[in-house]
Formats: structure tokens, C-alpha cells, sequence
């Protein structure tokens, strides 16, 4: 990842608390990367003014606005439903091509294989940059993490587009700072851009789902006590339900962290579908896990950010007790208790296994 | 379909029981389009010889003798974990295109995105079907089948390759002579070559695997009364749970037929996993669908070609006892358990959508 890279991060008509994850996470997690976001509903405010976070950084209504504050890459800063470009960016694209911009994208629609983006990258001499495209040659999935030192934590979600791979940031400083070390692996395409590589297993061909987990497991518990798997959708999504498994039977984590939002009712996009009580998900996890490697649901991750602080702290009271687990939301309060809950079960994992140790010898 | 298609199939080294799935379902399903079988193991016997089926289907051991059969196409005979060709028959796919057969396949390696088969087809003016290519533009599955009147049925498993399309295709004669409009949804590249139609759940990219199932569904209740969705992978596989569950929760079954192998006690290809019993899966399945549509399991079908005939008959009675549902062998002995359970669910379930239309009016 270029270290000098400057977002302009196009959301035409999309800019929103939930409607704009991938700019979101990089305004949040990358701020130093981004020189403007590009929406002409809100040109001239800030990214503050509209999320609720992201300080000065201005939103610009033209790509000529945008260009001005020399931005070095243009980056899709949005992954709808299905994962494919909007029609009417592919004017701004083609024209940020030929301001001299590299694109970063993590759309189903792959840029680079494009023939009209292709060809005008190409003659313009600057790189598309997939953030999607899977690596070839992925195995499938055969428990082949089983034998990882590592700690393996994947958090899961009552929905998709709900808190996971926040989750996993927020607590990962917090956890450095303990003396562990730790890793983040990236399975999406905003948790691959804040990270500089990772695999979008929502891209890869079905039947290597768990196989590109694996490989992204293995591959970040080298040198590393802890392992934290970002994680996609969810067991009970009607769409997206295939990857969320797939991801957790290739992980296969020592335990879990369960991300929810106390305010949504309905999974997204399917409001015939009622999200079911935290109890109910919990022992659908438990229930999806023990046949291949237990994993304890250890915290439980609220994303509070639409409700009163009071009616939050209630929200996460409410959780503590359904549960009998450590709960917070770890981007608004402090994320401690999640923090304690990893840290605790990996120091008591290394004990078994340093006594199990023991005993042999 | 071409319906003078008349198959070599390639299953050098592989021929077998087990191993050649492609090859067999096509034998015991559609003799009529087999040639002959290449396996140079075992020229000169018949399939019926290597199989226990399939009549006086020669197997050849060579190119020049199976070409001497007159057959129209070259069909690859096997589909190995990942899909992919296995390097040395590839002198012998080049051959059969220069001799002017089409080629078709199940693998995940398209022929015709490789750039010396394409180029030598074109050149010989044969077609390369490929069998696992998805359509474009599947959408993200959203709960879409509700409202589909006919009565969805989705074989399940304990394991992969253990006969969930054959379970299917089993019971569709009898259920169609019971006079129920009966249609087969081909999900795999078996039932897709078998069918001549269908969508290869296991090859569309992740994100849209249930979306494939959805469309798949839509397309056959059509007119039907009864769908038959041919299940693939398991709930339990560590390689291909992803694919199991977007095809569940894409397809949204009323009811589920669980498919299982008395003899077999660990995953396929993953000894370290020893399958649950019987009712442990049926309340895993039950846990899965209960919050997007519940999908009672209503009939056990075992596998027990690899078992005396009274080994066999002690296993389906205990899997009855265990499981208190209606079991049987559906190759081996009479299917009419298997079909007796669809047809009464299916009969119980429209008579009660009857009466509520009556209440309603």
C-alpha cells in the first residue's frame, strides 16, 4: 500500500451513518488518507457534520472541487447490495482516470476487468486496484487451522453492515497495549483497505469460501498470540447466511464475539425477517460450531450510535443480563469489557495448553 | 440439450463407486447418451463390472477405442474437490476436440476460458460447455420464494457425496405418478448434465450463492406442484457449509429429506471430523431454518450400497427408531417411504391453504 496515498472518495448521493461503509471505516480508521468525499447533496460541509465523526475533512459536490485538494486516488467509497458500480459514477471515474488518479474499489464489479476502464487506465498510465479480486489457486477448507497456536477470535452478527469489523478495531490497540500481539485479518473489502491486505471472502467462487478463511487464518496467526477475523453478515441472513458460515467453518475460531444493533428490529433489506433474541442467536452459533470446534460466544458488541445515551447504556445493561456476557459498544463508550473477555480467554487457553504441556512431559 | 448427444466419458483412474460421481449419475440416469467410460485400469470390462450398474456400458483405455463407439461429445467423468482438471488429461481433451467432439464439463476450471482449448475448438468448430458457468446478474437472495405456491422439498446431508440428487431424482417418477406436477432443480453440474438446466450453486461467487438458489426455485415452481432442490455439501462440512446454507436459506424449503451413509463416520476427506447422530443434525437443521422459514425434516434416506442386504435393512430400521420418521434405501429397496412423506406433506400442506383462503372468505 503506496504510504503517500490521498483519497477522494466518491459516495455521489450515498454519504450517510449507514449507507457508506467503505468511505465510513477509512474516514474513521484512515483519516490521514482522505482529502475529501464527494457527495453534491452535502457539498460544503464536513465528514463530521454529516456522520457524527470524521472532523474537517470537506465534502465537495464536483470532481473538478474534489481534484483541488489533490487527491493522489479516487475510492468507490460504498459496496451496495450485490456489489456492482452505480451507472452514473462511471462519467467520474472515467474522469478522475484522466485527471491521473489510480481507482481503488471494493465493488463485485471488478474496475480492471472492464474494458472501457481498462483501456483508459492503461493510456492515462494509472493503476485499478480491486480490493475484491480473489487470489487463484485457493484450497478448499479442511480444518487445516486446527493446528495454529494463535488465539483465533472471529466476531459474528445478528445482521449484516452491523459493527463486526469495528468491533475487531476497536479492540484491537487496546489489546497491543496488553502485550499481546495481535492481528487483524481483513475478510471484506473496507477491512482489506484499512489494512493493506486480507481476502474478500464474499468474492470468491462458493465452493472456496471456507478455503480462502483458512488461508487468511494461517496466515496471520504467524508470530501472533492473537488473531482477529472480521466478519461477514450473518447465520440468519437470507443472503448473505453462505458466506457467514463458510467463513466460520473455515476460521474455525476458539471463540466469538456477537455484534448487534439494539434499535434494528428486522434483518436488512428483509423486513419480513425478525431478528431473533440474542439468547436464540447465541445457541445457533454454539449449535453451528460444536460439531468442528467449540467456540464460545465470549461479548457481546453493541453498535448503540442512534440511540440517547441513556437508552444505549440501557440497551447494553439489557444485553449483560439476557446473555451473562461482558457487553458494550466499543466505539462510543469504553471498550474495555470486550477487551478484557479476549485477553482473559486467551491467557486461560495458553494455561491449558502450557499444563496439558506439562502433564506429557 | 443436443438429443443425439452420445458421451465418451473421461474418468482415467477414477472410475469407481465413489470416486467418478459425474460419470455414474450420468450412467444411471441417462445410459442412453453413454458410449463408453475411459479408465485404462479397467478395459475391457463393462460399468455394470466396476459399478454394480449400468449394463454392458463398455470401458475403454484408450482415446482410439472410445472414438471407435461414435460418440458426439467427450464428457469429464469426475468433479475432484475444487473442481479442477487434473493435469494429464489434457492431451487427451485435445485429442478428442481434434477429432471433432464436443467437450463438456463439471469442472470449476472453465475449458472455455482456457486459451488452448478455446483456440483449438474454434479452430476444430466444436463447442466447450461448461457445465458450472453461472449466469450473470444472480441477485442477493432476499426470502423472494415465499411466495411460491408449489411445496418446496431440498434434500440435505450428513456429508457431500452421499445422495442428495439421487434421492431426489429417485422419488420424481413415483411422486409424478401419483399425478403431482413434479420439477427437479438441478443445483450441481450432475443434475445440471442430467436435467438440462440449472445453476451450479457451488460456482457462483459467494455473496450470491442463495441468490442462485432463489432464482433456481422461481424458475421451477413454475407450474409444478412439488420442487425437488438438489441439496449439496452439509451444515457440517468444513470445506462447503457456505454453499449448504445459502442454498437452504435461498430455496427456503417447506420440508427437508435428510440423506446419510450408515458406514460412513467421518467427514469426506476430513478424518478428524466424526459425523453427529442423526438427530443431532436434524435439530442443527431445525435451528437453521426455524428463524427465516421452519423446515421440518420428514423422511431419512440412506445410502447402503456398501452393506450386506440385512446390514443394510438393520441400519434404515434403526435410523427409523432413532429419528421417528419414515427411512428407506431409495436405490436399493422401494422409495415409496421417502415419497409417501413428500406426497402427505405436500397434500397436508395445500389442504390447510385452503382452508385459511376459505376462513379468509
Amino acid at each position: 500500500m503506496p504510504s503517500d496515498l490521498r483519497f477522494l472518495i466518491l459516495v455521489e448521493g450515498q454519504f450517510g451513518p449507514l449507507s457508506s461503509k467503505t468511505a465510513n471505516s477509512c474516514i474513521r480508521y484512515t483519516p490521514d488518507r482522505v482529502v475529501a468525499v464527494m457527495d453534491s447533496r452535502f457539498s460544503g460541509k464536513t465528514a463530521q457534520d454529516v456522520l457524527g465523526f470524521g472532523g474537517a475533512i470537506p465534502v465537495v459536490g464536483t470532481l473538478g472541487d474534489g481534484l483541488a485538494r489533490k487527491p493522489t486516488a479516487l475510492l468507490i467509497g460504498v459496496a451496495p447490495q450485490g456489489g456492482r458500480l452505480p451507472n452514473d459514477w462511471r462519467a467520474t471515474i472515467l474522469g478522475a482516470i484522466d485527471a491521473g488518479l489510480d481507482v481503488w474499489s471494493g465493488l463485485h464489479t471488478f474496475l480492471s476487468h472492464d474494458a472501457e476502464f481498462a483501456a483508459r487506465a492503461a493510456q492515462r498510465g494509472v493503476t485499478l486496484h480491486d480490493l475484491r479480486l480473489p487470489p487463484a489457486d485457493l484450497p478448499v477448507a479442511a480444518g487445516r487451522v486446527r493446528d495454529v497456536d494463535a488465539t483465533v477470535i472471529l466476531t459474528v452478527g445478528s445482521d449484516c453492515n452491523i459493527g463486526k469489523m469495528t468491533a475487531a478495531l476497536q479492540v484491537r490497540e487496546a489489546l497491543a497495549q496488553r502485550g499481546r500481539a495481535v492481528r487483524f485479518a481483513g475478510t471484506g473489502q473496507t477491512g482489506i483497505l484499512i489494512e493493506g491486505w486480507g481476502i474478500a471472502v464474499d468474492a470468491v467462487i462458493a465452493d472456496f469460501i471456507a478455503g480462502a478463511a483458512e488461508r487468511l487464518v494461517l496466515e496471520a496467526a504467524e508470530g501472533a498470540d492473537i488473531v482477529l477475523v472480521e466478519g461477514q453478515g450473518s447465520v440468519i441472513h437470507p443472503g448473505y447466511s453462505g458466506v457467514t458460515l463458510g467463513l466460520l467453518h473455515g476460521s474455525l475460531p476458539h471463540a466469538l464475539v456477537l455484534c448487534t444493533q439494539p434499535s434494528r428490529t428486522t434483518i436488512t433489506n428483509n423486513p419480513w425477517l425478525t431478528i431473533p433474541p440474542l439468547t436464540d442467536i447465541i445457541a445457533l452459533h454454539d449449535a453451528l460450531t460444536k460439531p468442528l470446534r467449540p467456540a464460545p460466544v465470549i461479548a457481546v458488541c453493541l453498535n448503540t450510535y442512534d440511540l440517547p445515551e441513556r437508552a444505549a447504556l440501557d440497551a447494553i445493561a439489557r444485553a449483560r443480563d439476557e446473555t451473562g456476557l461482558p457487553a458494550t459498544d466499543p466505539v462510543r463508550f469504553d471498550p474495555e469489557p470486550i477487551v478484557h473477555a479476549i485477553d482473559a480467554f486467551h491467557a486461560e487457553r495458553t494455561r491449558n495448553i502450557s499444563s496439558r504441556a506439562a502433564m506429557i512431559r
